[in-house]
């Protein structure tokens, strides 16, 4: 029976689909309209409209591309969709979905072909990452450290008055989250990289993981940095977080940062080929709770160790492998992140309401992790005179 | 029989995914971890993770914000997934989705209740801007007219040598399209707005509308300028093209501006609440026919006029109404492009090969429309001495 791989299927409308799938799978080529890929017989084909049809002969790592229009009228007389009739051209008897399909497109496949959904992920492949794909991931990280100087550069400047930093253009005004995001976007673009939304959080608002932040910056509290731009020609990602200090913090700041720091470093030292992500998360949770750093994860608000301790990173900011609290082997040639944080929306005896994640990018190796990210982390290089 | 409308469920691996209709429904709230959005008898609930549910609880427009995790074990013990689990609490019988719907979650909802596909638009009265909306469009239209005004500033700097546009900084260099799209892109991301793969397409490169250019730009030929950003905060998008010279261009060039400009100019004077959008695509076909400039449209490459005549756009940037050769009425209150282009990738009689595309973007009114982009068009206003 032949079967057919049948990897992305968009429609003309709506945002420039984006399939990392596709894009790994063939190659480095992005289309912004509409589009179908298949594998028959070990063969990859692309079936475009006549926009993107020229473009895709020229660069994409396909063995066939096909002229979508050329199926169009047919099909609309037959009241089926053109990739339906294409594939039953070719004879496919059994096809083979990810489990994003569109839902529509997925119930027609179904009325004509034997139908299977491959989980995700689609391709396990992709978690293992090639030379090139290292030396992507490695620019994205150059550029986070050269952002983040020039931010830290910029923090530097910055004077401080009753608790704020202000001052830091000889404006006289406070600073915000939003000015030193704005400093590391704009290096970060300036240098072929996209960040969006990146993470300034200072204080209490980082005892939310995903707040962007907002308030002004003080002096002496964590700010929690967070920068995963992307690759605007490759789209590959990199991902780091310092927490950061302008100005002496108090003790029970230092306290909680230098128990994320020791928890990252050892959870650092577990990583190799072979080794199942789930101890070294729960290490890290144990650890945590040794330390004095409790965990709610049952009632409103969540507070602290309350994400996975990491994630691999490629073409999707977030990929295989999780590695959090259920089972996943680690393997050579995973490229993942290693991000132990501590929240806490309320204060209590001994820890400050706020949040610290220190996160570096690491490539597994047979016997260790090579560490991608050389942006210091100690204590006293976070601190900012 | 209760009826749900399940409109969106993302899962927790891959891109932070997006849904325009989510967006625009929950009232600007952006998710990047899992989530599940359903309707209940006209009350609006957001399924969420505990890493999501305090911003979702304070800043989206919803009744009722449900903790997803609460429901993570029963639904692991009944081998469910969680949404199910929480549809049936509800008494929920039927559910609405949209064609977009993960195919397994559709799958496995199909199995506990009578499924229904809504076709896209799946909120029609998305089409219809409000105020707040056609605001947000006229500043990210704003920041488009004033990036391409940075964008000529630049070009009129350079110098012209054996054809080529070179010495732009006085390093005495070719310029190249990416330079000229960096220029506009940095000034739009300085601005809160974000232009990725921007089109400066020069000469021959244009003839395909969607390459976003790359070559040493030419004194006298068209460059496709074609801008559409989107905002970072609210994610709503602007769209326009200007066909731009850095010197005079020869007569064939000026006799196809100009036709394409007329056809453009007479089409945005067809536009009115009620009018079928393929009275004017048709109109525009007809009348390039007239002029010479005929289409192919069968075999590759295509030549001519080779898309639709225009397209809705709001939080998505190609979205309802579509103005081509199927009839779609337009409305009073859509905000729709007109962007007729010719495009010719071998040159004939008359004819360089070339793209030349003009694009504005206007909201229909009662009796005609607004146009919300102001950016000169006129062949002695796109030439740049």
């Amino acid at each position: 029976m032949k079967e057919a791989v049948f990897i992305y299927g968009s429609t003309d409308l709506g945002m420039p689909e984006f399939s990392a799938d596709l894009l790994w799978r063939a190659g480095g080529y992005k289309v912004p309209d509409q589009v179908y890929f298949f594998e028959i017989e070990d063969k990859k084909i692309l079936f475009l409209s006549s926009l993107e049809i020229e473009r895709a002969a020229k660069e994409a790592n396909a063995d066939e591309v096909v002229h979508l229009d050329l199926y169009f009228e047919r099909a609309k007389k037959e009241n089926i969709s053109p990739a339906v009739l294409f594939l039953k051209e070719r004879g496919v008897a059994k096809v083979i979905v990810p489990e994003y399909l569109r839902f529509r497109l997925g119930v027609e496949l179904s009325k004509h072909f034997e139908v299977a959904i491959r989980n995700s992920p689609f391709y396990e492949r992709r978690a293992l990452k090639n030379e090139w794909e290292i030396s992507e991931i490695e620019k994205a990280q150059t550029a986070v450290e050269l952002a983040l100087g020039i931010g830290t550069d910029w923090l530097k400047k910055c004077r401080v008055r009753e608790g704020f930093i202000f001052d830091c253009e000889g404006e006289g005004r406070k600073a915000y989250a939003g000015d030193l995001r704005k400093i590391i976007d704009m290096a970060l673009f300036s240098d072929g990289f996209l960040g969006v939304d990146t993470i300034v959080s200072p204080g209490i608002e980082a005892a939310d993981p995903h707040a962007v932040g907002l308030g002004p910056l003080k002096a002496g509290e964590p700010i929690v940095v967070d920068i995963f731009p992307r690759s605007i020609k490759t789209l590959y990602f990199s991902d780091q977080t310092r927490t950061i200090f302008k100005g002496e913090p108090e003790d029970d700041y230092k306290k909680m940062y230098n128990v994320v720091l020791f928890a990252q470093e050892e959870a650092i030292l577990m990583l190799k080929d072979g080794v199942d992500g789930k101890l070294i998360h729960d290490f890290v949770a144990d650890f945590f709770e040794k330390s004095g750093y409790s965990r709610n994860l049952k009632s409103r608000p969540v507070s602290g160790f309350i994400h996975g301790l990491g994630h691999g990173v490629g073409i999707d900011i977030h990929e295989p492998p999780r590695i959090n609290s259920y089972s996943e082997i680690l393997k050579k040639g995973n490229i993942v992140t290693i991000e132990p944080g501590l929240y806490y929306p309320v204060s209590k005896e001994g820890i400050p309401a706020c949040g610290i994640r220190i996160e570096d990018i690491l490539l597994i190796e047979e016997s260790g992790a090579k560490n991608l990210t050389k942006f210091p982390k100690k204590l006293e290089d976070v601190i900012i005179s």
